[in-house]
C-alpha cells in the first residue's frame, strides 16, 4: 500500500501564483514517488494582513467569532488556487476547508483547540488517487461555527491530519533547511541536525529557535507523529523530529545552542521573605496574561530577598506598571529592569546521562569573561542570562566547546 | 410579532469599509423600526475580480468546483465585516456562510440551483434579537461541497431566504431608485413605478432593463415573494414587484419602454422552404450555446425564404462562422449581418385587455419616420428592431405616446 505523507506549506511558500505553481510541482513530484499526498496550506503571503487591515477600518475590537469568519477565507483562497495549479499539471486534486474535512475544535474563537479530526473524507479522496488539499489554521465547532487555531495554526492542522491518517510523516516545508545546532547566521559552522527528539525541539522552540512553534511539537509528541522540517525551496532532506531513539543520539550530549534576545529581566528588590509572597506577585502578572519565563529567587539570610524574572521585551511597559503596584502592595523596596540581556541555552537529551554539562557551560562562559546574571535549568536544557553584547560570542564558544562545529559522526 | 425583512446589498453597496458602515447604519435603522432583519451581501466591490485574476495567473481553465471554492470567500469576507460594523453600532449581529444556514444547491458548480433552504438556524438567531447576515451567491451541495449560484446569485439567495422565512418582503438595495417607465438617462420625464408585476419585470429584464436579472424574478414569482427594488443610498420607497393585482393597474396599459442596443441581426438568405429547415439551423446555434433572441421567418411564395434572427453582438463572430457552415449545408444563398440595430419594446400587462396597442406603437414609429426591420410580440410586450441611430428618439416618442411622461394617476 502506498504511504501517506502530509505536507504543510506556509504563507511565504504560497505568497503568489508563481510560488503556488512551484508548490504544485513539489506535491506532484512527491505523488510520483509513490506517496498518497495530503497538503496543508496557509494563506497567501500578505492576505491575512490585508484582511486584518480591512477589519481595523471597521472596528478596533472585532468579535472573535467574526474575526475567525474573516480570516478563514485566506486559507480557502490558497487551497482552491493550489488545486487549480495541480490540475494544470495534469493531476487530480481536490481542496477542502477545515470544516469540510471534519477538523472539529472547541469554541475558543481565534485560538481554538482541535478536539477531533475525522480522517474519513480525506481517505476516501486519497483512495480515488487524488491529492487532497486542506486549508490550514481553521476548523469548525460542533455547532458548525468557523474557528481559527491561532499562531502556528497551519502546523497544528498538519499534525492533526497526520495523526488522523495513522501517524504518517508530517512534512513542514519552511524557509529554512531544517533545525540547526545553532542559528547559522550567528555560527557559520552550525550543522543541520538529521534527527531531533520532540523534547529537544520543544526546549529549542521555547529557548528562541524560530523553526517550529512549541504548540505543534507538543501536539506531535502527544500523538507520536513524526515531523520532517525541510525547505520549500530545495529537495534536501531536513530534520526529522520524533520520539527519543537511543541509538541515534548515542554519544551526542548537546543537540544545539539557542539564543533569545527578546527578553527583559526585572528584579523586585528587598521583598519580605515570607510564604505566599511569590504567589501574590506572579498572580498579578498571570492575570494580566504576561508570559513570565525564568524566575529566580535565592535564599535569604535577612528575611528580605530579591526576586528576578524575565518577560518579553514587548511586555516591559505593562509589566513595569504592575510591578510598581506590587512593590507598594508587598512593601518591597523598588523594581529595576534591564532589557540589555540575552539568554543563551544549550539543549540536549544527552545531558541527562552526562554529568558535568552545566559546569562545562559555566566554564566556557567564564573563560570568555562573560558574567552570568541568571541561571535556570530543565531536564534537558541549561540557560544563562548574560549581557546582550556577549550574546553571539557566547553562542559560538558553546557551539565549539560542545563539539557541534566539527563533522558529527553520521547518525542515520 | 415583529415582521421579518430580507435586505440584499450588492457589491457596490459594500465596496469599502466606509460603505459597509453605511449599510450597517441602514440595517440598524430598519431593526429600530421594529423589523427582524436578515441581510444578504455580495463580495466587496472588486474582490471577485481580484480572485478571478489570481486564478487566471494559475490556469485558463479552472475546475468549476475549485473556482467556486475560491469565489465563495468574497462574500464570507463581506458578512464578517458587516457583522463587525453592526457590533460597532452596539447591536447584536451574526454572520453565516451559505453552507452554514443550509442553502442547499444541486452540484452544477458556478451556476448551482437552490434546491432547499433550511430557515431554522436563521429563525433561531432572529428570535435571540440578532441581525442575521448571510453570504450571498453561495450554497452547499448535499455532500457539503461549496457552490456558487452564478450571475445575480446574491439576489437569488435573498429571494430564497425570503421564501424560507414565510414569504417576507425581499428588499433589493441597488444603485438605482427603483424600476422606471424608461431609462431616466434617455427619457428625462421617466417616472419611477410604485408597483410592477413579476411578468412585467421579467419582460423588462429580458428586453434590456438592467435593474433586476430575470433569474431572481422568476424565482420570486414561483414562490410569490414580494420584491422591493430601492436605492442603497436613499431612504425613498422604490418599486414593489409582486403578483398582478388588478386594481393597481386599472387603466394603465403600458408600464414601461425598454431599449436594447446590444443585439445584432443576422439573415440567412434564400433558404429552401421545407420542413425541418429551421430546426436544423437553430440546432447548430443551440449546440454552440449561442443565445438566439428574436426569430423571424415570413411566408414564402417561391419555395425559398429568408430567415432572420438576433443574437448578442458579442456572439457575432462565432455565430457568423456557424451560419456560413449552415449556408453550405442547407444550400442557402448567403448570410448577412447587421449590428447597427436597436430593439425598442413596450411592456405592460394592460395590453392584454387593450386592443390596438401594437398598431399604436407602429404608428408612433411611422410618424417619426422610423423604419421597422423586425417585429416580435409576447402576451405583455411588443418589440421592434430599428436602426440604432433612431433608438433614443423612438423610446422618447413611445414614452410620451403611451402617457408615461405626465404625472400618472396615483396607483397606491
Amino acid at each position: 500500500m502506498e504511504k501517506i505523507v502530509v505536507q504543510k506549506y506556509g504563507g511565504t511558500s504560497v505568497a503568489n501564483p508563481e510560488r503556488i505553481k512551484s508548490v504544485a510541482e513539489r506535491v506532484v513530484a512527491t505523488k510520483k514517488q509513490g506517496y498518497k499526498v495530503v497538503v496543508v496550506v496557509s494563506a497567501l503571503g500578505d492576505t491575512t494582513d490585508r484582511l486584518i487591515e480591512l477589519s481595523k477600518q471597521i472596528t478596533d475590537h472585532p468579535s472573535e467569532r467574526e474575526y475567525d469568519m474573516l480570516l478563514a477565507t485566506g486559507e480557502q483562497v490558497s487551497v482552491a488556487l493550489l488545486a487549480m495549479a495541480i490540475h494544470e499539471l495534469g493531476h487530480e486534486a481536490i481542496s477542502f476547508t477545515g470544516a469540510q474535512v471534519g477538523i472539529i475544535t472547541d469554541t475558543s474563537f481565534s485560538k481554538a483547540k482541535v478536539i477531533n479530526v475525522n480522517g474519513e473524507k480525506i481517505e476516501q479522496e486519497l483512495a480515488k488517487g487524488r491529492i487532497v488539499i486542506v486549508a490550514g489554521f481553521q476548523g469548525m465547532t460542533q455547532d458548525q461555527e468557523i474557528t481559527t487555531l491561532g499562531r502556528g495554526g497551519s502546523n497544528l492542522t498538519a499534525v492533526a491530519l497526520s495523526k488522523s491518517l495513522g501517524g504518517c510523516m508530517c512534512e513542514m516545508n519552511t524557509d529554512v533547511e531544517g533545525v540547526f545546532t545553532a542559528d547559522p547566521r550567528i555560527v557559520k559552522t552550525a550543522q543541520k541536525l538529521d534527527y531531533l527528539s520532540y523534547d529537544e525541539m520543544l526546549e529549542m522552540a521555547s529557548l528562541g529557535s524560530q523553526v517550529l512553534q512549541a504548540r505543534s511539537v507538543i501536539f506531535a509528541k502527544k500523538f507520536d507523529v513524526p515531523i520532517h522540517v525541510r525547505s520549500s525551496f530545495s529537495n534536501k532532506k531536513g530534520t526529522i523530529i520524533l520520539k527519543e531513539a537511543k541509538p541515534m543520539w548515542e554519544g551526542v550530549v548537546i543537540s544545539g545552542v539557542t539564543l533569545d534576545k527578546k527578553e527583559a529581566k526585572m528584579t523586585i528588590c528587598d521583598v519580605p521573605d515570607k510564604p505566599g509572597m511569590a504567589a501574590q506577585i506572579f498572580k498579578h502578572l498571570a492575570e494580566a496574561e504576561i508570559n513570565v519565563d525564568m524566575i529566580i529567587q535565592n535564599i535569604s539570610r535577612t528575611r528580605r530577598t530579591d526576586l528576578s524574572f524575565t518577560v518579553p521585551q514587548s511586555e516591559l511597559p505593562r509589566t513595569m506598571k504592575i510591578a510598581k503596584q506590587i512593590v507598594k502592595d508587598v512593601k518591597a523596596e523598588k523594581v529595576t529592569c534591564d532589557d540589555d540581556i540575552a539568554k543563551v541555552s544549550i539543549v540536549g537529551v544527552g545531558m541527562k546521562s552526562h554529568p558535568g554539562v552545566a559546569a562545562k557551560m559555566f566554564d566556557v562562559l567564564a573563560k570568555k569573561k562573560i558574567n552570568i546574571e541568571m541561571i535556570s535549568t530543565s531536564e534537558i536544557s541549561i540557560s544563562c542570562v548574560i549581557g546582550k553584547k556577549h550574546a553571539e560570542s557566547a553562542v559560538k564558544a558553546l557551539h565549539t566547546a560542545f563539539g557541534l562545529d566539527a563533522k558529527k559522526p553520521e547518525e542515520k
